[in-house]
């Protein structure tokens, strides 16, 4: 058990980190930091020993672990308060979805004597905000947490992901950037631009059509209506990836097309039959339930 | 009540069709044709009182409703028996999800004693097979019907949808393959490619990424394990909208690209936001369910 846990932003993934640190007993008083005042009243309600933070200034001493959930844009605007109220003893992580830029400004803006160890928990949803946390958000979901040289504050994050139920992963961040813009910065990117193209069809055309989007359009409005905020820092920190896998995309896409202009039925059938194999491998690995239309009624 | 109701192709709409209509009381008889032995036993497990057509050949007298449930490639095939067996009685319909090719081809090769109007129930799946019929497929989903100058006979196909529980509306068939090019086609469309860049993505890194397609791509594998047959007959049928909606598609990608690589904050949150709020108005309008992640565990 830790004694002292610092959750610094506490929407969907930081009130998700508190409700199961106070489930699983993962620390002996919980600090929260948050600016809005509407989630505030939210969080007293959670529980009523979790202690509320108005400033991140004065020094708390002892502090295990700090775990930085607000949007990437706000870590530059956090850093200096953790230089200040942050003793040695203390490990910092994150949860933010790109980590080379983490890693960046880290090595630029923290006090040499602090150490942030990065994490990624693959557990987001569309919906924001403390009220949709859950004690069990990352149970059994893939955890990305960052190779670090002091062994003993990687195990201390380690051990809080796996006794918030993560299944934890080491990896560089190289990889982790490139990987989920293919696994999750891409298919929100598309997600976005697919609403957005079938709303300027509505307008152009004066249709109802959404009203008809039970065909294949509502999945991709869910991803789209994920928080604004968080994607745009996502998009604009793996600007690299992003731009290599939008181009990748295009290419596939212009491929695609001359297939059906041409009516090339080999082709075609052949991309078909394959990318419907990915399915099966992804209810294999547990990453989604195996119901057909995701049980949807 | 129906007299007799023919289906021709009984997969996972025709079953359901078949199934619904057992349910309802549709129709005092019940005739199948599958072409599939292997569907055919599964069908005959539904209801003993189905009739299992061997062949289309022998004239059936009095047939009130056909109902052509094959992919839509099968259709040219099946119009020279339809020709041969139905009486002027019958009424003819199909659930293809395109709607001018259906026309042209009843237009060119149906005789003209017989009448055909065309539907397209909103309301599949990634799943395929009579196995995945329920009685209640059609329940409170859209189905377009064309008009048709016949209006006792349009009558007769409206009543069919209505009493599996479909909301009917009808079309034309140049709007309707506008408006279902952008609700439907192309989102299988774009889920197809997605997972395909995800899979050339895997292949050139040698990188393990499905096993993280928690944060995204696995929605999309799930609309790209459609039937390849299905979906290959809607893209060349569909041709010239697919074509202009691709275009649409990259046209907003490059802009987005733009966006990104020169890090214009307003055009990006501003889009992210308004594509945002399609998710409720496809709530709002029963075309999806309200829960977070779909409800899924």
């Amino acid at each position: 058990m830790f004694k002292k846990l610092l959750i610094i932003g506490c929407g969907l993934i930081g009130s998700s980190v508190l409700r199961g640190s106070i489930n699983k007993k993962i620390s002996k008083k919980i600090f929260v930091y948050e600016k809005s005042k509407k989630n505030i009243s939210k969080i007293k309600k959670i529980n009523s020993k979790i202690i509320i933070l108005k400033k991140l200034d004065k020094k708390i001493s002892d502090i295990d672990i700090v775990v930085i959930s607000t949007p990437m844009s706000q870590y530059e605007r956090i850093i200096p308060s953790l230089n200040k109220f942050l003793g040695k003893k203390s490990v910092i992580t994150d949860v933010g979805s790109t980590k080379q830029n983490v890693l960046n400004l880290k090595n630029k803006k923290l006090n040499k004597s602090l150490v942030w160890i990065s994490s990624h928990p693959i557990s987001g949803s569309e919906v924001s905000g403390p009220e949709y946390g859950t004690k069990s958000l990352f149970l059994n979901k893939w955890c990305i947490v960052l190779n670090h040289k002091n062994k003993n504050k990687l195990k201390k994050i380690i051990k809080l992901w796996k006794r918030l139920g993560s299944k934890v992963i080491i990896m560089d961040p190289k990889s982790h950037d490139e990987i989920f813009s293919l696994t999750s910065h891409l298919p929100h990117l598309i997600a976005y631009n697919l609403i957005k193209t079938a709303q300027d069809f509505q307008r152009k055309q004066k249709k109802n059509i959404i009203k008809f989007s039970a065909g294949g359009l509502r999945d991709f409005s869910r991803i789209a209506a994920s928080n604004e905020i968080m994607w745009r820092d996502i998009f604009f920190s793996n600007k690299k990836n992003m731009i290599k896998a939008i181009d990748m995309f295009i290419r596939n896409l212009k491929s695609f097309k001359k297939n059906i202009k041409n009516f090339e039925n080999r082709n075609l059938i052949k991309k078909l039959k394959n990318s419907k194999k990915v399915r099966q491998q992804i209810i294999d690995l547990k990453q989604d339930i195996a119901k057909p239309d995701f049980g949807r009624e």
